[in-house]
């Protein structure tokens, strides 16, 4: 078996500078992709010796689970603990996602930020009512709701404090995980907030919607009506299963593309008004802070985004040659229609390819192709979606939102909320990678 | 809080007998959905009592986990083991598909079957080998693999023999699980195969591949070469996650829409080649036998089929009203773009709705909509693909395959193979349901 090595292919297209490669060639390209691998030796680094029968290919396997989990060799794909002994305040767990592909968050990975625990609740005895400005106040079970008409539709969901590091004056050195790992995507089936609001009648006046928790600080927060009306649902499944217990269990009030506490989990309660409660979750702890001391009043859109998952920081590259640069783009306001990737830090950028059909409200994976000729490159992201909005520009976004006056210490910090403008990683000459600002 | 109770709504449009309803009606019709409600009492089982503060609202609930896992009144939600002990002989394990809803299948209730046990398999030291009909043989790593461009993909994987019950001569009463639970479907990541024969270079006289597994067994399956230029992929990640250890970990091969068996799980060899290899599973085993003695020689794609998982066997309905009628559709052979469901055992039809996008073989999830009168009722659904492909009526299959001389006593029993005709659920006047053949 001899060693793959160069050939005498013809040179990759090129789409942007620092080595991005058409993908099209690559996928399609019969030599041309062993020509791609032609500073390639570190993919050698296998020993070309003749296949040999490990000890798994000698005896039985395992016995089969009801229940399957990960390999022991994933052990280390977990979820990162905000406060790991559950000391009686906020914890959050935030995704692996730099270890992950595709477009889905398995369940027992999804984000989840719980203010005071997890509440253990029994289906069969939780109740929800939608009272207030309606003809009938009505209260459901889950039973009851599961004889509805369902839908069934792939969303994400994220913290209106996810990537709140990325507002330090100086970068703060840390993982996807850790900066960017408060969102997640999943495939949701449940009834659709209209039926129910249909079925209560609800009064003209209304403007407004309360909807409450049934955890132990009965979470609440005011959601427009006209959501309710657009794509609201009441969600009962999570990726084909009944909703994870720190997701919601046994239902949640799902926003397609507002910040995820609003999406209220454990829901118990949906009053219909025609005011604001001004919660605490709305006033104070999600109303991002200006430049000027002013704050947002109401801020509920997770806009346009995007970041590089592969390569990332706390990954480093095994020498020159080809590799594949992926990562996950996202809009709260439509669907993701364009991303475009760099290597230098923003000067040239060529298209990603974006896997589909790309639906609304949820990640699409982009991938590029790069061949790294092993000088240090900055690799960066930018989306666009279907409704015209575009991933700010950092130096545009800090002139509008701000930074920190000092560097912040903790990538856990949250020195401000609703960061959508780029993530960018320096690749030194070593295949080191740094966190950034382009 | 009053009660729901009959309206005086306009009544439902009726698209089929036995009261099929027009799902569009229920979904934006305001108090139109109260009017479908006028004979369900039962819907209002839970007493109309002002809402109380049950001990989850009272208390700190339990702390947040590095990995999430189902609610523990979820726990009868697992896989049913054909031979939970690991006796060394296959096992089969079958995914809960009634309790499921969407169109996944969460990684830990993915079927499995293993013919000797799950590897262990280290990452680190897997190896996989192209040889054969080749310019030159190659080795990959999982490392390597890792660096080419990957594509994201959801698509089904069925046994060749799921379903296999529905050929016993009287029908089995079992549950979705227990009759058709040898299907899943996931999110699968990986390296498409054509860059991989590409850059090994395959003969122009090769005309088949011999896929080998790194279990003790080194499972075999000989796969048309023509198949890994189409839509074949060496998968890494599934819904997002790498690979469970059932399902190849720490890769397989990808056929879309070809039996199950096939997509040769811990792959650690292609030879390509210009003949098949004519292996156990592929000559005894997967052989579909006809009623005149003799055998298909070759019988790879999975034909579309559908099935209603709700209401189904080992439910019961709690009296007349509105239910919806759902259940899955997937082909090996293309999209599915429409399904029928009666409700009067095939005499009248109405059109499902298909949830969208619907992909090619992958699970495509169909509701309709429904009111139960409390009279007997035989449900039954049927698929159409966009190959043109269509699901064969029971009759027109049983006549051309044949069915067993004694009724098979139980649902694991493996009479015959491909089984892709319908499935019908007899409900009578009490709400409970029988398996019949309508």
């Amino acid at each position: 078996m001899r060693k793959r090595k160069a050939s005498g292919a013809p040179p990759l297209e090129p789409v942007a500078r620092n080595g991005l490669l058409h993908r099209r060639a690559l996928l399609t390209g019969g030599v041309v992709f062993a020509g791609a691998m032609s500073t390639g030796a570190a993919l050698n680094g296998a020993a070309a010796e003749p296949l040999k029968d490990p000890e798994w290919s000698l005896m039985p396997g395992e016995v089969t689970p009801v229940l399957q989990k990960p390999s022991r060799f994933e052990a280390g794909v977990v979820r990162i603990l905000s406060n790991p002994k559950g000391e009686p305040r906020t914890q959050h767990a935030r995704a692996p996602l730099q270890m992950l592909d595709g477009t889905l968050t398995p369940n027992p990975l999804h984000f989840t930020i719980l203010h005071s625990g997890i509440p253990d609740i029994d289906p069969e005895q939780h109740r929800f009512v939608v009272h207030g400005m309606v003809k009938q106040p009505l209260e459901y079970t889950v039973d009851t709701l599961l004889r509805y008409p369902l839908v069934t539709r792939k969303h994400f969901v994220e913290c209106g404090g996810n990537s709140a590091g990325m507002f330090s004056n100086e970068p703060v050195q840390a993982t996807v995980q850790q900066l960017h790992g408060l969102v997640s995507c999943a495939e949701w089936t449940g009834v659709p907030l209209s039926t129910i609001l249909d079925e209560a009648g609800v009064d003209r006046k209304a403007v407004w919607m309360i909807a409450e928790g049934a955890d132990d600080l009965l979470v609440s927060r005011s959601v427009p009506l006209k959501k309710g009306y657009e794509d609201a649902m009441i969600a009962l499944y999570q990726n084909g299963e009944r909703l994870m217990p720190g997701n919601g269990y046994p239902m949640r009030l799902l926003l397609p593309g507002y910040e995820g506490n609003m999406n209220v989990k454990f829901l118990r309660r949906l009053m219909i008004t025609d005011q604001p409660a001004m919660t605490f979750y709305e006033t104070r702890n999600y109303s991002p802070l200006l430049p000027d001391g002013k704050a947002y009043r109401f801020y509920f859109v997770q806009e346009v985004k995007s970041f590089i998952t592969k390569p990332s920081y706390g990954m480093s590259l095994k020498g020159p040659g080809y590799y594949e640069i992926s990562g996950l783009a996202y809009s709260g306001s439509g669907t993701v229609t364009k991303v475009l990737v760099s290597a230098d830090g923003g000067k040239t950028w060529g298209n990603a390819a974006v896997e589909g059909p790309a639906t609304p409200k949820a990640f699409t994976r982009f991938r590029m192709s790069w061949r790294w000729d092993g000088q240090p490159v900055t690799l960066t992201s930018r989306a666009w979606d279907d409704s015209g909005a575009v991933q700010p520009l950092r130096a545009d976004f800090v002139a509008l939102r701000g930074v920190t006056k000092e560097p912040v210490k903790s990538p856990y910090a949250f020195p401000n909320q609703h960061y959508n403008s780029l993530t960018a990683w320096g690749v030194d000459s070593k295949g080191e990678i740094q966190h950034v600002y382009a």
